[in-house]
């Protein structure tokens, strides 16, 4: 009578005592379902659709959104008259909402608003409204909050869109490691308007593209090419459709970015399986970024990370000259980064030995094999990192980042 | 295109993209099993169950057990020659454990060891031996810890053996509210061992027979005999084995117990279904615990709410005269409070507002009809339950909370 029996799963309580003892296994099916959808002009008071999502039936609806102080400043008027519109009474809670507030405490700062507003257990989804980290707060409270409370997001940034505001899990930085407490817990309904973008700054925007980026290396050989094609201009125009613009394009980016995401998402919800292709730029990325805390934003330290798995796959010849080449075009056209001070050997070591706990003990490193297609390794050692860093700095002896972010003295 | 759209479920990324947009469905199943075992003499080492459960195939074990600060006391020594005797290296987090404590910055302090433990992701359960607020404490960090990491419950409660450490709640207390933050996350497995009872002190083993009570009251009239029958004498004898001993109808207590839990919990881990049988004793009691605190045991608090229930019955006719006088006489042969000084109309009010919150909109209360079976009703008015109040405290004109707990004047 061990817990290895080889019982069959399913959903039953089944009751193995023997003479031993009594014993019992209990299995059970957890349904879990979620929708992404493009919507512009979601503030627009003819489009029903936000109304849609907060609404509880007949009665008017009473929702608590918290929103991110940038986005109210921005949306919050707009917003407001859309609710007054749709006959949907709010309360707002502001969180100013960056790398550094993504703690615990700003987790309680959500939950206190939930119970002075006295959110009920089911019927009444609490709007998460701003970026991923907004949404990742907003999420792990929800996720906590009565052990399960249903959210909407609507994420504001480009990142937001395609990465953190419509995969499952939800998190909070603890002590110095990223994303050490969390949950999976999808919100029932994320709202992709793409008209947010409009009012994005280039940095995020671009902190987005890095996202994008990996996508695109990993799986998705066209979304690369579009990249390459359209890369500095889906910036500038901040992936607005417009006469002559690359409106077309940027939606196109958008969709297969959002698509590709799903795609890896949704067979491996609760990562049992630890080999991800979406891990690509993610396997010494949480150490840097949090080294360089507030520095680099989360797509800046993934770039770093593609940059250094990119330059590992060509040193092992997964990757052709000419192809480590494009990968960091792109990077530079992007106005990304490819290093920071921070990666020194000692930091790289460590971070890789964090994501091995964080794999099962596994490295699981995701290494571009061409453009569009990945491959897992077990064996990087360190040396192959200290000479991918060598070959980094080599190629990158213009100190772009100081070039790119001017005020940050970086001492490269 | 809403998310209403009764698209089917099943494992799927669906993409409904039409000409109003790109939309897509993620559905997924997530498989849940754990065990839940009696084992006699875990700490034997001839036993090999505790090994077994922390052994990780052929390399030798090494586990972060977190403990609590009585049972270490106790049982410090004979789970250290065990682990020694069986090849598990091993780490102590040592947690001062009652109620007051379970709050996240316990949490914490139980992360921070699987911090500096080194927790991998997977293959290395932690192991949490005490009552139910270890496990629920210990639950929830590893609930939380990157996002989930398995554990390992050993209960040393009764309380914990047929309650907390066998279900799939975790959570802590935060402010004033009872378990408002927690997860769904059981631990691959629970070992009971019914010796540890053997040192439990009498408050605390009634503690646990309050919870045995509730499950007896709605679904269990077997179950209600029996502590009819032998409540004084399991609580004499710590519902221990021995010659001329209540021990047979020990272990079918504990039995029936755990079995009528894991009924009720298989079909409804997630709570989906709000209408649960054994929150009965739940509707008013997590009120009344956080007031009293650190006064009231929870099953203490469970058990003034079950008379009151109980009374509520009688007074709509679901119980007679006589059903309710051997529910009320059950609760004094197991020397449980009926009436606690906190218990003021205004309290419960407050109370049952909070939980109707938690029910989504609804009482959903629990009421025995005769014993050993429930309805649901959600029409209880605060008239009846100052009636309740009132009948109760005729009843119990003797404040046998002072005289059972003659250190504490409660002022009554």
């Amino acid at each position: 009578m061990t817990k290895q029996s080889s019982l069959s799963p399913g959903s039953r309580l089944h009751d193995y005592t023997t003479q031993d003892g009594a014993a019992w296994r209990v299995s059970a099916l957890k349904e879990v379902s979620y929708d992404v959808m493009v919507q512009p002009r979601l503030l627009d008071p003819a489009n029903p659709a936000l109304a849609d999502a907060l609404s509880s039936g007949t009665t008017p609806a009473r929702r608590l959104i918290v929103i991110d102080a940038t986005v109210r400043s921005l949306y919050g008027e707009q917003l407001a008259a859309y609710l007054a519109g749709h006959d949907v009474e709010f309360h707002l809670c502001v969180i100013d909402a960056h790398e550094s507030a993504k703690v615990m405490e700003t987790v309680f700062e959500v939950v206190d608003a939930m119970d002075a507003f006295g959110v009920p257990r089911r019927h009444a989804p609490v709007l998460a409204m701003g970026g991923g980290v907004l949404t990742d707060i907003v999420g792990l409270a929800a996720s906590l909050y009565r052990r399960a409370t249903p959210y909407v997001r609507i994420p504001t940034t480009l990142i937001g869109m395609i990465d953190a505001g419509i995969g499952a899990k939800t998190g909070v930085n603890f002590r110095e490691h990223k994303n050490r407490l969390g949950t999976y817990h999808p919100s029932s309904l994320t709202l992709i308007d793409p008209g947010f973008l409009a009012t994005l700054d280039a940095r995020h925007l671009r902190n987005g593209l890095a996202e994008i980026l990996k996508v695109a290396l990993v799986k998705d050989a066209e979304l690369f090419d579009l990249l390459e094609g359209h890369g500095a201009s889906l910036v500038e125009q901040r992936m607005q459709p417009g006469e002559g613009g690359t409106g077309g394009a940027a939606l196109t980016v958008l969709r297969r970015a959002v698509q590709g995401m799903l795609e890896e998402l949704q067979p491996n919800l609760w990562e049992h399986q630890l080999r991800r292709l979406v891990d690509f730029g993610h396997s010494f990325s949480p150490s840097v970024e949090m080294a360089a805390l507030p520095e680099l934003l989360h797509g800046e330290a993934v770039c770093i990370d593609m940059a250094l798995s990119s330059v590992l796959a060509h040193h092992r010849g997964l990757l052709t000259e000419a192809e480590l080449g494009r990968v960091l075009d792109v990077m530079r056209l992007l106005h990304l980064p490819v290093l920071h001070p921070v990666c020194t050997p000692d930091l790289m070591r460590a971070a890789l030995a964090d994501t091995v706990k964080h794999r099962d003990g596994w490295q699981h490193m995701p290494l571009p094999r061409g453009i569009g297609d990945a491959v897992f390794v077990n064996d990087v050692t360190q040396r192959e990192i200290e000479a991918a860093l060598l070959t980094l700095a080599e190629r990158d002896r213009v100190p772009r980042w100081r070039a790119l972010h001017g005020a940050v003295d970086m001492g490269v």
